[in-house]
């Protein structure tokens, strides 16, 4: 099979994704975005066609990959005509039914990521989470998903929204807790980079131990003295507020 | 110089520098611990003797190095008679005078970087904080910890207390993070490896952008859609807490 595509988006994802395609010799038809110039940033990388407007997306792709803003999805799949062709979407806590009423073929394909314009990742150890709306779909897109991935699983909507929920503790949150340390070591003329190797390590270490075996520090043994220094040191008090709320939680779990 | 080290605590900091040192060829003469077991688990591993008694510690080593909890950090000190000897804690929140009114020579070797037993690490990537009571000291220390890593700094009480509130966040509070992923996927029969390649590429982001242009997720665009449907999901109300804490703190970081 050498599907073309169509993706609907150019955002991150959408860039990451269609590049991964593209390197490996997957045909982009065209990239359509809200957003002429993005469109055309994209679809340049990848040698597709591109446009601003739906009614300009081409109706003879094999496959049409959705990576846009969950809240806009609803409102531009219904826009996009081609009822032969496979509809997928890339979100984390959209159901796959969102196409149920509009297309015949339909599916997900959830790569479990986090993805920034500037950061390169490597593809192919990217968990790629498939979904379809029958077998033959899943086999499609099987194949489609182990062109660029080693990684590919069937997951359910129902655990995609579960994994999403993770995703958000996994990265998102602990991105914040990098942030607030950043925060700290800045206003004290420190750099940031004495903190890598403690932060590769923290990493790591849940590869072979489970997260609750690998708890270490002040708030396991609710050490007061060393949590009202800390929490004197904080100015900003939403900086406080967590540091006291997850230690507390810290010292519940155990 | 060939320092002769003894330990007075035997935990996780304990055998990890002891044997880091060790490896290199440096002398460990004793190991103290409250917990006779302990104690000898340690010095069979350093090849040293070892004691249950704080008044059979041997008085001839060169260098004394404390890690035992901070709150008996005092109180093990004093009972302790060297003074021709260097007397160092690891602690990160504790400061370098703690030694002034009983020692003459004294300073501090804080590893930044967390410990867990069954877990090695590689010592010569972790970053070594030193503070010595004079310079001579400090160039003592300095010979002394780049026998072990290639990251030795020179760090003040004041700054190293910094950067062991900004540990806690970037370690103990990261790796709460990962506690509640894994415990969200496991409740819905989801294995927590799927989430490995997120957890490393969220590490690996810091390394070239700052955390808050790393930033990604629901909660950077309040997309209140996603953070309800989350919170939903959340069984336990320290979670959903948490959750709804910490997505406030990235929007209103912005």
């Amino acid at each position: 099979m050498l599907a073309k595509i169509v993706f609907v988006g150019a955002g991150n994802l959408a860039t990451h994704l269609a590049t991964a395609f593209f390197n490996q010799g997957v045909e982009i038809l065209q990239v359509y975005s809200y957003t002429e110039e993005n469109a055309k940033l994209l679809a340049d990388k990848v040698n597709a066609a591109h446009t601003a407007s739906l009614q300009n997306v081409r109706t003879d792709a094999d496959i049409y990959i959705y990576a846009i803003k969950d809240a806009f999805l609803d409102q531009v799949q219904v826009q996009i005509n081609a009822p032969q062709a496979w509809h997928l979407h890339t979100a984390g806590s959209v159901p796959m039914n969102v196409f149920k009423e509009t297309k015949l073929k339909y599916g997900v394909f959830y790569p479990l990521q986090t993805f920034s314009k500037t950061k390169q990742v490597d593809f192919s150890k990217i968990p790629i989470c498939l979904e379809a709306s029958c077998s033959e779909g899943l086999e499609i897109l099987k194949e489609l998903a182990t062109r660029i991935s080693a990684d590919v699983r069937e997951v359910s909507s129902a655990q995609r929204e579960k994994l999403h929920l993770a995703a958000v503790f996994t990265c998102n949150f602990v991105n914040r807790m990098y942030a607030i340390a950043h925060d700290v070591v800045s206003e004290h003329g420190l750099s940031f980079d004495i903190l890598l190797p403690l932060i590769d390590e923290t990493a790591a270490k849940v590869h072979t131990l489970i997260p609750r075996d690998a708890q270490t520090g002040p708030a396991m043994r609710y050490d007061e003295n060393v949590i009202n220094k800390h929490l004197a040191m904080l100015n900003d008090d939403s900086y406080k507020q967590l540091y006291q709320l997850i230690s507390e939680n810290i010292y519940k779990s155990q």
